[in-house]
């Protein structure tokens, strides 16, 4: 039996975590979790899974947690009494839960940098699917993984994909475990890449881009922000970047392969020149399943890929001229320090203005460009925690002042 | 370094051995050799590679061989001075060879059986690329690895595929050496077959088939049996059969499917329902690389994949009424015990009766049905060596004298 923690039980990865506990009762239970501020969902949760300690990042909403708590008849009768915390303390507490044995960190964006590195340097494993924190605080967070023993498993699925693929080298426990150091015999990662919501769009009818189109993807149901992540393939790009600081790997030695079908996740080229794949459905559900078996894997009833129904998978080199985030990104990654750091906080903020229709579709490699242009100068090569949230908060105001002066 | 001893140092599988040999003067030393006839061949080999025994199949070739030894110079000068066998005896003392660590199998056809066994008792590592050891002779070939403690390495592309992917899978020590213990968590395997020199052809178009058009494969380069084997698609009906045994799995949990790129060399499914693949180039260099140097994997300049210059994989459904000859193997495979050895020979007589142009091509299924049924009611369970060899013998000879009968 595993002891589970859940930072961000009421998004797309925590209720799909919750659902594979559901599934695997035997295997897993749920001790802590922590919701932003959806408490009908949490309150759901928290009658199916009864968690010792429940967080909410919104501490306002506590008393009315409470009081809604009462209306459930186990803890009315006393049978079951959890503890209840708030703020950024109540997701630590819940990210270092001295009863859990994984911690899985589906909060989106920056704001699951802090709960992680608590769950770090508690020791505990970690079902990474916040790939901000990698991203922005990579050099913050390889020593204290170090330090700790604390283990990252990938829940992003192309990184799952390696990390099954890479399973079977010969490698260190270190390096299988992802704490940045190299793989032997790892020559090259091929990140697959759907195309997203535009991929089959002219440059042209990218300028009449909507909201609501960058925001339904063709093959994965997953949260607003990463839907436009792939639609501006910025979430390849920030994968590239996760890729590095996790496998251990050069830049120059990660590729994307634009992918539309989204059933090989990932590969990885060995140096012998032989490739390994992994295949499935577009479903978060199994990379999820096994950040929480693994080394084991579990035997689960759910659709069986038929590539024979499929009869074909497709492969093309991505276009970096009508994409120029993916290009973003692996400057950054390879200036490294503080550079990420402010490619990813522009990016969310710049995806923010545009979800609220501050700036359109186009604005948005832009203004992530602009920043980087002008923190290049100020690049802290080895950040503390302390640069990495300076410079995160400068990227924010600056994506904010200089949508501001476009055209709109 | 590791020893190599190979047997069929002139076919397709010795001379890529030797080449990987030869390409890796660090890690690899051919200590032993056995060539069937070849001696032009045989004597450049020797020459390279100076093995400590040759063994030549064809006993009456001894006098030759030694007398065009002595042209060699350091044979002249006594530096060199191996050993020299021939026959039976001479193969089998190749593969038992005192020095050899590794074993490689390149003898097509029944006829590897006896020193494939030799190598097994002698506690050998093996590269089998000799599948019919295991299909004529699976149920004596598995008690005597268990005995002897000998390991069989995959050499066939689509089993090496499969051993790839394995390796990442939690199993057992055993099963993972390939000795027909079933691999917990492998939930299927899918075998991928190119289609054949006739993937496009329509049955009509079969009966006018010539030696010519079988022998023509469209992706691998390979000896002519094995050709027409995968012309008829028996080739992959074996390796169903191979399968079984080397990975401990069930007839039902092996599937086929026709991908005419021959890119991915096979699939296993695990019982969460991810799916992991091997990918390359249809070269079989890879695969006795992989045995070679397992479970290590050595750095090459082969050329790399490149999935975005093929652009797609394609995947169908194997017709099964176009080719009957892989039902046949699926039906041998089940009834078990001297079944398999029986359709193993009537086989290996039928496609030389095919490229004596004796039997048409679309009479190789037909001659084989019908030996495999004259065999229902005499098929022994857990048939000795000895029994495999008899069934062996009556069903070339059944196989003769049925397409003796046939109209031409």
């Amino acid at each position: 039996m595993k002891a589970i923690s859940i930072l961000g039980s009421t998004g797309s990865i925590g209720t799909q975590t919750l659902e594979i506990a559901q599934e695997f009762p035997d295997q897993f239970n749920v001790v802590a979790i922590s919701a932003g501020k959806n408490l009908d969902l949490l309150l759901q949760q928290i009658q199916t899974h009864s968690p010792e300690l429940i967080a909410i990042a919104d501490k306002s909403l506590i008393p009315e947690l409470r009081t809604r708590l009462q209306s459930l008849s186990k803890i009315k009768s006393g049978e079951y009494s959890p503890e209840i915390a708030g703020g950024a303390e109540g997701l630590n507490k819940a990210a270092s839960w001295d009863h859990a044995d994984l911690v899985i960190t589906g909060i989106v964006g920056c704001a699951g940098l802090l709960p992680t590195l608590a769950a770090i340097k508690a020791g505990k494993d970690i079902a990474l699917a916040n790939k901000e924190t990698l991203i922005a605080a990579g050099p913050v967070v390889l020593p204290e993984l170090k330090k700790s023993g604390s283990r990252l498993l990938p829940a992003d699925s192309e990184h799952s994909a390696i990390f099954q693929c890479l399973q079977g080298t010969p490698w260190s426990e270190n390096a299988r475990l992802s704490t940045g150091i190299p793989t032997p015999g790892l020559r090259n990662i091929h990140l697959t890449a759907s195309g997203g919501a535009f991929r089959d769009w002219s440059t042209a009818e990218l300028e009449k881009a909507t909201v609501k189109d960058a925001t339904s993807h063709p093959n994965w149901s997953m949260g607003r922000k990463i839907t436009v992540d792939s639609a501006t393939l910025m979430n390849k790009g920030l994968e590239v970047i996760e890729a590095h600081y996790l496998f251990g790997i050069g830049y120059d030695q990660i590729e994307i392969v634009i992918h539309p079908q989204s059933i090989i996740h990932s590969m990885v080229e060995l140096e012998d020149s032989s490739v390994l794949a992994q295949l499935g459905w577009p479903d978060m559900k199994l990379p999820i399943l096994y950040c929480m078996s693994w080394p084991k894997r579990l035997k689960t009833p759910w659709r069986r890929l038929k590539l024979t129904e499929l009869q074909e998978l497709t492969f093309r080199a991505p276009d970096t001229a009508k994409y120029p985030c993916m290009e973003l990104a692996y400057s950054a990654g390879k200036t490294g320090g503080t550079m990420p750091a402010v490619l990813n906080a522009a990016n969310e903020e710049a995806v923010a203005q545009f979800l609220e229709e501050k700036i359109h579709f186009l604005d948005i490699p832009k203004v992530i460009e602009s920043a980087c242009e002008k923190h290049k100068n100020d690049v802290k090569k080895n950040p503390d925690l302390n640069d990495v949230i300076l410079v995160d908060d400068w990227a924010r105001k600056e994506v904010r002042f200089h949508s501001n002066s476009l055209d709109k």
